[in-house]
């Protein structure tokens, strides 16, 4: 009998996700540096700087105490405890251990809540630009990214006219907002945030907010979803304001009735989340001091780029209200932004995201200017941003 | 104008998965430790032991070296090279490391191979018993678990008959075996293995081997089935033989043709995997003389329950061949498997794992073993369970 030998095989059509184009800039840029180049990295959307040192210590007390297992699906008691303590801190608003969920990062968040909330083939709506993994993980998982365009006069927010719009053309299971958002940089206040969840409630629809960003708010405080009912759901990250990014470490808050359904999710989609990560994180509420330095780093390289940048030509951006981003409308010197990002890297060693990645509408004359990174970087930003389009 | 109040929220369908029963028995064993009895831990499936102390003394390095970032999607590279070396050392097999995927565990390996390979709909061979989150990420993810019944006379591993038989009620689109396999503890020789591979490629049907309990192999040599083909997807971990639970890192062995795929689906999905946990992977490869003294300890713990436990009454159980695991046939005392190990925990203070976890059919007279702590407590565990079952 002649056994079979290797077939191909092909990859399921849900898995066919667009990949970054970040990705294409950060191996360009790499390969600039192998050769002896500078680059200045204007692409990468994780802080320069180390998590706060008491959470390295405890990581490090936490290692040379032994065996580093399993925690409970839910994440360890103390940091649910912990984080729940941060919303009275934070916000003054109470809230239920119990409605703690600790996550991978807030990766794993948007699956949990994806899986737990929405049905194969339900319509959830969120904003363009917008995250590139909202809308490649929900059709991952079989549900229908439903892209809305934001708008300037709106502040670049999802409205509740757009949402009722939507809802009219084939009904919504579910509608997810970010503020600060990502590659915007734009916030909603408190009056826009209300305002949409009402309207998620009378259309009856999930509502899940995704704060990753909170913390680095400088128009104003940004408010959570979590004050306005338990029956919005809460993604968040260790990730930005604590410096965490490869710690993988993150929660949610969710309403009471899905609690039990994370947990069996996580039980069987991840068992639990990296230990020294949660201890670490529990600690990091103690680094506030650092982390407001830090954050007041961020607040000086804001003002060296949106007084610098009009300067030397990129006149035109979106309210920088918070997170680390600029969103530039880069128009008046290019239509495709691909092109414009991979030119500039090139030419000037500045490396930044072009638009396309989170925007399939009118990315491609958008670029985003990540400001995590050190002010002299931000100075030499400029004058290197200034010099090339001089050139034209 | 009326706001609308906090609406109630309801899980999804898809969410709705069974938890695990080994959980409740692990609570109630930590209801009696808090009022002071001391049990024996035979529930869980984790190394008491930490992970070898060089890989702890790289991520203490890393850590102290300072910031802690994502690395690419597919993890360092240098711990892909090292994992594709392995393969040579282990097996010599010739692994390209460009088919390595770095992953958050075995779990998210499950997910990152299921969505890559399966539509919703597709339809996946399964053993029962069986890994519980096996069929519940499967039927999360939209897929349907195909439970098939192993029997002792093929050693409890699905059989190329079996398969055909399942393709022929209606088409499978892919099988997953594991050898050494949870919670049997049994293996698949090389020919059982081989012939389940040519008969996944006579079906056209996609083959993945769960190997995250290789390495711990006591009967004969554990085979890989990536000697078989590039066509085959193989899912392991650092969990098991590594003894790296908490750390949460494993790996995908995958075919060419899903690199990219795998790629752009874990940018999406995850960003990227634990750095710490990546770094002291790489160091636990020479940590090899501590893994296999912790080997030696489960041969000696097999051996005092395999001689043991028959001496008590227990004298039934499939062939221990690898793993930690025994697989104990209890019918001769309950046909209530959960019943029966709450009051052997109440009782006896002794806390296993209801074989109903792992097998819808025949689960309820069966108990799960776990081997994986001090040969102090084997003696003590088969002390306990004689009294309790002399007592009747």
């Amino acid at each position: 009998m002649h056994a079979p030998g290797p077939r191909p095989v092909t990859p399921s059509r849900r898995s066919a996700v667009a990949p970054f184009m970040v990705m294409d800039v950060m191996a360009r840029a790499a390969r600039i540096e192998a050769t002896g180049g500078k680059v200045i990295h204007l692409e990468v959307g994780q802080p320069a700087a180390p998590a706060p040192l008491v959470a390295r210590n405890a990581a490090a007390a936490a290692l040379a105490a032994g065996q580093v297992g399993y925690t409970t699906a839910l994440g360890i008691p103390a940091l649910r405890a912990r984080i729940a303590r941060h919303y009275a801190d934070a916000y003054g608003h109470a809230l239920d251990p119990e409605r703690v969920v600790v996550t991978s990062g807030s990766s794993a968040g948007f699956i949990l809540a994806f899986l737990g909330l929405f049905e194969a083939g339900d319509r959830v709506a969120i904003a363009a630009p917008g995250y590139p993994p909202y809308r490649h993980v929900l059709s991952a998982l079989g549900c229908e990214p439903v892209l809305i365009e934001t708008h300037a006069e709106d502040r670049h927010a999802l409205t509740p006219e757009q949402l009722r719009r939507a809802h009219r053309q084939a009904p919504l299971a579910g509608v997810l907002v970010a503020s600060p958002a990502n590659p915007t940089g734009t916030m909603m206040d408190r009056a826009a945030l209300a305002a949409l969840i009402d309207c998620a409630r009378e259309l009856s629809i999930a509502f899940i907010s995704d704060e990753i960003y909170h913390g680095l708010d400088y128009a104003f405080p940004a408010v959570t979803a979590a004050e306005f009912g338990d029956d919005v759901t809460v993604i968040n990250s260790f990730s930005k304001y604590f410096c965490m990014t490869g710690w993988r470490v993150g929660w949610m808050v969710v309403p009471p009735a899905l609690v039990r359904t994370m947990e069996r999710l996580q039980q069987n989609l991840s068992i639990s989340v990296p230990t020294l990560s949660q201890i670490a994180a529990d600690a990091a509420f103690e680094g506030r001091a650092e982390m407001e330095a830090i954050k007041q780093s961020y607040v000086e390289n804001r003002r060296i780029l949106t007084q610098g940048l009009p300067k030397v030509g990129l006149t035109r951006f979106l309210p920088a209200d918070g997170a680390f981003y600029l969103y530039a409308d880069a128009s008046d010197f290019t239509s495709d932004s691909l092109d414009f990002a991979t030119r500039l890297l090139d030419a000037a060693h500045v490396a930044l995201t072009p638009g396309v990645d989170f925007d399939p509408f009118r990315g491609h004359q958008y670029l985003r200017i990540s400001y995590a990174g050190a002010a002299a970087d931000m100075h030499e930003a400029v004058a290197r941003i200034g010099a090339f389009l001089a050139k034209g």
